[in-house]
C-alpha cells in the first residue's frame, strides 16, 4: 500500500471514523482504523461491531492495499504534522511508513483481513432528511432515553414512519420525549436505534440542510452522507406502545414564559440537590405559579405569572426531569396539561405541535 | 446584619474569594464564605488557613453584623439569581434571607465567631509590580515545582529581590527554571510562597498593568489589589542555593526557532509515551538536529535545521521537560546551552535576557 493525500482532509476523516471506536473492545484490531487504498481513494473505517463508520477522501494511490493502524497513535501523529502532503506506505516486518516534510515514523500496523466484517447493505433509500433536522430530533428526544439496561429497548430511540410524519420517541419510566417533523414519504417503519450511537451520529451530522438518505435493514440502518456511511445495529424487541401513555385529555393548562420558568426550576433545584429526588414543590393558581423546596440547607420560593385555564393545582416533580425538557425547549412560550397531582405532566410548545414531553409527577405522601 | 447590593458586584466577590475555599477542610467553617457588613461596605473572607484572599464591595448596609455561609450553595444561589439588587438579611433560627424580585432563599448560616483569625499585616509596601508582569512570571517558573512534598520546600516558588531586580525561581530536581525582571527597588527579599497558592494568586491577577502592592512579613505574603487582599503563608526553611546549579560556561550553544522545535519534539514523543520515561534522543550536528525516538508501536525521526557555535552532540532527554520549557517561553528564537550528555542543558531566549530554564539530560546506558 502506498499513497499521498493532504493532512487535512486525513485528519477529517481520522476525526470522522474514531467516533465509532470506543477503545474498550477486547478485540485489539476494534482499537484501529481500517485504511483501505484502491482507485485513487482512500477507505477509512471504524468500528465497535454495533457502530460502524466509514469514509472516503481522495488520495493518490500508487499502490493499492490495506491495513488496519491503531486509532489514537495513528490520529495523534497526523494532527501533529505540519499542514502539508502526508506520504503514507506499507514497508517489511508490518511496519508502515508515515512522511510529511522532514518527520518519519514507522509504526507497526495490524492485518486487514482480521477486521470484523462491515454489514454490507443494499443502498436503497428509505427516506431523506436535512441533516440539521434530524440532528435536531436526536438532541430533542435523547436525554429521556433510559440509562440502566433493566430493559436494553429503552436505551434507544424510536424511530416511526406514518401519516407521513418521522417520530422520534424515548422513554426510561420516568418521562416520555417525542419529536415530528413532516416527511414526504408512504413508507411505514418502525426501528429502535441504540442511544449512544445516535449521540455519536449526531455529532457527525452537519448543522446545515443538506440531506441524510437513511436506509434500513431487519438489523441495521444506513445513514449515508455525501462521503461517509454511519452503520448502525438496530435494538432487537418491541418498544412501548408510547401513545397509550400520552393523556388526550387534561383538567388544567398553564401557559407560562420557559426562560422565566426554567430560571426559577433552576433556582428552586439549588435547594433540592442535597436529597436524592431532587423535590421541588408546584402550587398553580389563578395567576402565579409558585415553586418551593427545601432541605437540610435552608428552603426556596420562587413565584412566577402564569395563565391558567382550569382548577388550581399542588404537584411535586423531581426538578432534574422538567429541566432536562425546559433545557432543550426552541419555542419560549410553552403549555403545561394536568389532570391531578398524580397525573403525567404534559409539555408542548403553545403554538408548534411538534414535539410533546411527558413527566411523571413524584406523590407526596400528604397528596 | 442586612444589606442591599447589585447581583454581578456580589458574584465576582464570591468568585475571588472562594479561589481560597479548597472545600476539603476538616473545619467546617472553612467550607463558608465570611461575610461582614460594616459602613456601607461589605467584605466577603474565602480561607484555607494557607491562603485567605478578602474583597470588599460598596453595599447599603442597613444593619451591621456578620455571619458565614456556605461558599458553594451561596455561589450558586447569587449566579442564578437575575441581574438586579439582591436582599440579604439575617432572621432567627441561624437563618438568612436571600431576596431578589421574586425569588426568596432562606439558608442556615454559620457564626462569625467560629471563623479563624486571617493574620493582620502591617501595610508598608516592600514593592509594587505591574499585575500582569507578576502574573507572566508565576505562569513562566510554576511548572517547574516540585509536584510531590518529599522536599516541601521545592513546592513552592521563591521570590528573590536583590540588586533591583525580582527573580522567580522553582525547581524540582530535574528541571529548574528561573524568571527576572527589572525592579526600582533597594529591598533584599527571600521568601518561599506555596505553588497552589500562587495558582490562585494569578488567577486573580488582571491581564493589565496596574500595580499589586506586595508586602511580606516573617510568615506571610500580602498581594494588595484594589478591592482585594491576598494573604498566602510562607513555605519555611532554606531555598535551595539555585545560582550554584546553573553553569556559567557551555561547550555547544545551538540556535533554533522555538515553534519548530516544540513540534518536532511534540511528535517525538507519541512515540515515547508508552514508556514511563518519555525518552527522545538529540543528535545536534552542524546544521541540523536530528530527534528520534522509539518503543513497542514504532519509532520516529524529526529534523530540524539550526545553528551550532561548538562540537556536535548526542544526548537524551525526558520529552516532557523541554515541551513544559518550549510551551512556556514567548520568543520565536531560543538557544540552548550544553557541556556534554550527561550535564544540564540551558534554554533561554536569544535576545532577551530575563528568563534561564535548565533541564537535565537522562543518561543512557550507551553513553
Amino acid at each position: 500500500m502506498k499513497f499521498l493525500c493532504t493532512k487535512n482532509k486525513l485528519q477529517e476523516s481520522i476525526f470522522t471514523v474514531q467516533k465509532a471506536i470506543t477503545g474498550k473492545s477486547s478485540m485489539p484490531v476494534l482499537n484501529g482504523i481500517l485504511l483501505e487504498a484502491y482507485n485513487d481513494t482512500i477507505r477509512l473505517t471504524g468500528s465497535d461491531i454495533d457502530l460502524s463508520i466509514i469514509t472516503t477522501i481522495q488520495a493518490e494511490v500508487q499502490e493499492e492495499g490495506s491495513i488496519v493502524i491503531d486509532s489514537r497513535i495513528f490520529g495523534d501523529i497526523i494532527r501533529k504534522l505540519p499542514n502539508d502532503n502526508i506520504y503514507i506506505s506499507t514497508t517489511e516486518n508490518n511496519s508502515v511508513e508515515i512522511l510529511c516534510q522532514k518527520s518519519k515514523f514507522n509504526i507497526i500496523h495490524m492485518n486487514a483481513e482480521d477486521f470484523p466484517e462491515i454489514p454490507n447493505i443494499n443502498e436503497n433509500i428509505f427516506f431523506s432528511i436535512p441533516q440539521n433536522t434530524l440532528k435536531n430530533m436526536i438532541k430533542s428526544t435523547i436525554f429521556a432515553t433510559a440509562q440502566d439496561e433493566a430493559r436494553p429497548i429503552l436505551t434507544g430511540i424510536l424511530f416511526e414512519i406514518k401519516n407521513k410524519k418521522l417520530n422520534l420517541v424515548a422513554l426510561d419510566g420516568y418521562r416520555l420525549a417525542l419529536k415530528s417533523e413532516f416527511l414526504d414519504n408512504e413508507n411505514v417503519i418502525n426501528a429502535v436505534i441504540p442511544g449512544k450511537t445516535l449521540n455519536e451520529v449526531s455529532k457527525i451530522l452537519d448543522d446545515d440542510n443538506e440531506n441524510v438518505n437513511i436506509t434500513f435493514t431487519p438489523n441495521h440502518i444506513l445513514f449515508n452522507l455525501i462521503n461517509t456511511k454511519i452503520i448502525s445495529r438496530l435494538l432487537q424487541g418491541e418498544f412501548i406502545k408510547y401513545n397509550s401513555i400520552i393523556p388526550e385529555e387534561y383538567n388544567l393548562r398553564v401557559t407560562a414564559k420557559k426562560s422565566e420558568l426554567l430560571d426559577c426550576i433552576e433556582r428552586a433545584s439549588l435547594m433540592a440537590k442535597d436529597s436524592n429526588t431532587n423535590l421541588i414543590k408546584l402550587k398553580i393558581e389563578q395567576n402565579n405559579m409558585i415553586i418551593t423546596s427545601n432541605s437540610q440547607i435552608g428552603m426556596v420560593r420562587e413565584e412566577l405569572n402564569i395563565l391558567l385555564e382550569g382548577d388550581t393545582l399542588q404537584i411535586a416533580f423531581n426538578s432534574k426531569y422538567l429541566i432536562d425538557v425546559l433545557r432543550i425547549m426552541e419555542d419560549e412560550e410553552i403549555v403545561m396539561e394536568f389532570s391531578g397531582s398524580v397525573s403525567p405532566c404534559i409539555i408542548k410548545n403553545s403554538k408548534k405541535n411538534n414535539c410533546i414531553y411527558l413527566v411523571l409527577p413524584v406523590r407526596l405522601l400528604n397528596n
